[in-house]
């Protein structure tokens, strides 16, 4: 009999919900648009009905439901379950797992949503088989988690793993906080999309300046990129070689087997990775750089899904 | 009954012996020049002479000793106990914890210097009482070292904690391998003096000027800003900086509880620490950054040698 878990990914604009096994297979879905601004009350009650209905459906399968795990936008504490802030709902301090656990009455486990991805990806996609890995997602900011030895490292506050905010190139740009040249906010999909308008005003020939101001995105600059554009090239070459930075400095720090890169971006995968595959080797101490293999994320959307849960088993048997 | 450890610290210039107690006190010390180039073979057989003086000196106490250990520089393979490659001695591949230990007759473990001088620090130095740390030594070049909850962090090829070869500016200068900008080419002590140098030609009425070329190292320049020059001061306060850049990154990451600097540059800490502060606060994120206490290191020379005593008693009971 398997255990299975409900897990839930929790995003700005839907909350996903899915049945997974304890090996981590997606057995059902299910999806939801949050409202805008919604009340955690009411998300949380919805998150419930959501996870009503996969239980129905372990139930039909003879499967016991063990726990259920939200992976969510922090900063959040994954101890105590509560929210600390996410600005894209409007909320402060929410006990969503009590909440949710409430509703659905089986222990809920609250847990950063890169962690949750990082660990999807090493169950079962691009780091399976590795002990020691870490996985950047290229989104709005730039997400990050780090797995030492086969466990996740969460630090002495459960705020390790910003690999996002780690320092590339101190005189660079700045993004959300006073941390000009962070990793965020030169390799994010915010930073693309910054500098590609930049690029597209200095290059008013290049096929980029002929996007609206409203086209540009990370898709559209890579089908720029893919048409041949240089001046598109140009941006995905300097992504990849700033990422290629900070991989070096996780090589040299950490000496990790794998790194895995994620999120919307990572899309565009053949656009930045051979820059910055050469700029890792370059200044990685050189076993360690000959032994970090750096890979695109394979799960997708349901890295986070997979990783909750298998998160939250560990949870419920004191693992974590 | 103590369990001694015999512990040996290998220099370019000296090796150090102590007779170290289980909780990491020196008890007696030897100290003895190592030749020019010596033949490993010889540099062997005169520690092994160093260390039965204080194995009798054991005998008198009524101590057991247990092992020995060696802290070196590197490359080396601490599992293996091969010295890789040491350009100051001009070895390679010399298996020297085995050419010891024929010697000694007790067994013989070999770790790299700054993971030494790390553990050193933890169980009796700055970072005492702390479960999750980082050392940096600011020498000839910058070494480093890593202990997260409680274990010191090897990584998968034992080539983890190479904390100075993380990237800080991108664009700074190089020092020995290509790898520009790292927290290495920016503050050790071959960076200052390259930097004193240069500053001195640029400002021909400072202070540091005034010294002769070959008078220019560590202490001067600090001698130059403790009398009030501003050019060294200036040259501290942009090491500071850069210090405070990568102790950024690693509380971003690894949301550690102490950073201890050490090496010969650490006796001016007054004149780059709060630069050094300013700056990790500045660029950390806010828990992480309240977290992280940088302090300077309290064992100096001792802590090489207390700390591959610790873990060489544990490795022999099999915990690391």
């Amino acid at each position: 009999m398997s255990r299975d878990v409900i897990a839930f990914d929790l995003g700005g604009t839907n909350v996903r919900c899915g049945l997974v096994s304890e090996d981590g297979k997606i057995l059902v879905r299910a999806k939801h648009a949050v409202g805008k601004k919604p009340k955690p009350e009411d998300a949380a009650a919805q998150m419930a009905e959501m996870a009503k209905k996969l239980l129905k459906e372990a139930n039909k399968r003879h499967d016991e439901v063990a726990c259920a795990g939200i992976g969510s936008p922090g900063p959040l504490n994954s101890q105590t379950g509560i929210i600390v802030e996410t600005p894209n709902l409007g909320w402060k301090n929410v006990p969503l797992a009590k909440l949710v656990q409430d509703g659905i009455g089986i222990p809920t486990y609250l847990e950063n949503d890169a962690n949750s991805a990082c660990w999807g990806e090493y169950m079962r996609g691009a780091g399976k088989g590795t002990q020691t890995m870490f996985i950047l997602t290229l989104g709005t900011g730039v997400g990050g988690g780090l797995i030492l030895g086969g466990k996740l490292w969460k630090g002495i506050d459960d705020i390790a793993g910003h690999l996002g905010h780690i320092v590339v190139d101190p005189d660079g740009p700045k993004q959300v906080f006073d941390n000009p040249g962070s990793l965020e906010a030169l390799c994010s999909a915010t930073a693309l999309i910054r500098d590609a308008k930049a690029a597209a005003k200095e290059h008013p020939k290049s096929k980029l300046a002929k996007l609206a101001e409203d086209e540009v995105n990370g898709q559209t600059v890579a089908e720029c990129a893919e048409a041949g554009d240089k001046v598109a090239l140009d941006l995905f070459e300097r992504l990849g070689r700033h990422l290629g930075i900070a991989c070096a400095s996780f090589a040299n720090v950490l000496n990790p087997e794998a790194g895995v890169i994620g999120g919307g971006l990572a899309a565009s995968w053949k656009l930045f990775a051979p820059a910055m595959q050469k700029e890792m080797k370059r200044r990685a101490l050189g076993p360690a750089g000959a032994r970090l293999k750096l890979h695109q994320a394979k799960l997708g959307d349901d890295a986070g899904m997979t990783g909750v849960a298998g998160l939250a088993l560990l949870r419920l048997d004191g693992k974590l």
